[in-house]
């Protein structure tokens, strides 16, 4: 049988409910395909505060370097959040996505059929859905130096970032996401400031050249405001989108949102060899924490990208995702999707049937 | 009579047509409450470029600077769009905020009931939704230093900018926006991204500290990507919203289209003391310019912000909208929010719609 190892990282709140799922899935369907994973649990976050005092143990990062790939649960929690930034829980995320080198975040937003009454939007604007935003992860504004606190000019306090790309940044993640969109349906739109930002001028400059490299992808290029506005007006437009690390983190959320369904969407973080990064887009929801009332979907969708494109193991991944289909076609719904008429389960339940599947 | 000096900044595509309209009624509403203006006309924007060669003339930037008040069309367009950026529409625009000091961008987004339906989101979700973002306008990344091309210590070439924010810049947007807040329903929102920036960090530090002074407004803090969900999820949670520039220019955006009528948004910004600058936040629209096809409610309700925040005359500001409500209660439509059974109406036959009503 073909060989994984797998770190786990299931983290805060919710996680380690949805992982504990995600993992049986996972293992389940590696098994049908010939596939053997050995799973190593490690602790990241709020945990791995409270445990070994620092959000991102070194043994941590290691393991996951390490392995064929991680899947992560989720971080953080009002516990947390008044600490010191090294002492965040989201300071040991961006120091594993960094430490991993996974620069391309790849997160997808499809209003299922099954689930389109869940959406915000009106359901002849929400119908057929099916966007990719793949986000720059480990430069940008989130990483550029300088940043910290000092004084200007005036000697009046300030606070300060840094966004910048560099040529080789823009290059690799752009060319993520001409192959992506090669994948789907050959669309490309690269989202910037470019009317006022030079780093966003720049960025439009290199996703132009690495173009010349994809004749077959349709690339367009929008500004943020009108793409914050289009994906509400019509989000059909849209196949593939790649945009930068913060506008990507603001993009993908409202597209996500658009599915109504967050409890559902899940994300791959990947780099140039390494091992990839998966996780739910979703939070670690303390106040739900414990109760088995999780959706553990998202992270069972997030194995099913780990198989994809952390493994290549394509026909395990269809298996993922058509099992969790069929399991949402049986009827079976978490609080946050369910609806009149569908059986109403826990996290456990819910994976018990997506096994079944 | 009271006399006021209003510089029209007509501008460029549909820009013209719009600020016309709104010009005869201003003059009127004026007119009823004992108010004389004298208007005077300026370049600004793409018409500036090919006229005059810059886009904003400094003859432009002194007479607005002179006046009580700038009523803005709006500017840009394709034909403008590949030039360098010292001859673009956009930097005209943003020297003009810069030079009139209007660090406060004040943009309501309305749901009405009679335009309920242009909305995408569905009714019950959309309904009642009345909020208001307050956006810093001359500051953060927008105007923050260094900023442009270089090299990074790889060589390697890079694009870059500064996002910075000071004590008295967020001091005062901020006071402006407790204010707003004030005369609202009472909640302030301010939304930025504290978990990873050091500039955001220091905002909400200077945010709560300003909120001692208004111990009656209900202060809240949430980070950028959740508040473009959650203005999808549940739009009317939100009352009041205050956030930098960048963020404000994504999520101002984002709101406006809530409500599915954006050539309905007026928009003011405003200024420690000088005069106000007043705009509606839809484009150009260089696709149907001189074809007498553009809403001029948005400027309209501009005007009627200019007479509100630019002038203190609430109660002319108020007869304008009350006459914008009765022209659509009365069945008149522009082509962007046209539906059946409503009137179908071109630019300038609504603003006399607007004179009557
Ligand atoms: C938790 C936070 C640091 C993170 C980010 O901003 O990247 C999150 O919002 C995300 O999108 O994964
Ligand atoms: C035209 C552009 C420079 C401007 C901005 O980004 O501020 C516009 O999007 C706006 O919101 O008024």
């Amino acid at each position: 049988p073909r060989r994984y190892r797998i770190t786990l990282l299931p983290g805060d709140g919710i996680g380690p409910e949805v992982v504990s799922v995600a993992k049986d899935v996972l293992a389940l369907a590696g098994s049908h395909e010939g596939i053997e994973f050995k799973f190593c649990e490690m602790p990241l976050g709020g945990t791995a505060i409270d445990n070994v005092g620092v959000p991102l143990p070194v043994e941590t990062l290691n393991a996951a370097k390490e392995s064929d790939a991680v899947l992560l649960g989720a971080i953080g929690g009002y516990k947390w959040d008044k600490n010191a930034k090294l002492l965040k829980p989201e300071t040991g995320l961006l120091h594993l996505r960094r430490g991993l080198g996974v620069f391309a975040n790849l997160r997808p937003a499809v209003v299922l059929p099954q689930l389109i009454g869940s959406s915000t939007l009106k359901m002849e604007v929400a119908e057929g859905v099916d966007l990719m935003v793949i986000r720059e992860l480990t430069g940008g504004i989130y990483f550029g130096e300088p940043r910290g606190f000092g004084t200007n000019d005036k000697g009046e306090d300030v606070g300060f970032n840094t966004e910048v790309y560099s040529a080789s940044e823009v290059d690799r993640i752009a060319r993520v996401a001409f192959k992506v969109a090669q994948k789907r349906r050959g669309k490309l739109c690269s989202v910037d400031k470019a009317n006022v930002l030079e780093a966003s001028i720049f960025w439009r400059k290199r996703v132009d050249t690495i173009a010349l490299e994809f004749p077959d992808v349709l690339l367009s290029h929008m500004y943020v405001d009108n793409a914050a506005m289009q994906l509400i007006r019509e989000p059909r437009q849209f196949d593939t989108i790649l945009t930068n690390n913060i506008f990507g983190d603001i993009l993908s959320d409202e597209a996500s949102m658009l599915t109504g369904s967050i409890g559902m969407l899940p994300s791959a973080s990947i780099s140039e060899s390494g091992p990839g990064l998966f996780e739910p887009i979703h939070g670690s929801a303390p106040d739900i924490a414990g109760q088995d009332k999780a959706n553990p979907l998202a992270t069972i969708l997030s194995a099913a990208m780990l198989l994809q494109y952390g493994l290549g193991e394509d026909n395990a991944a269809k298996r993922i995702e058509d099992a969790v289909i069929e399991t949402l076609n049986k009827g079976f719904r978490t609080g946050d999707i369910h609806s009149s008429g569908m059986v109403l389960v826990g996290c456990k339940k819910m994976g018990e049937e997506v096994l079944k599947s």
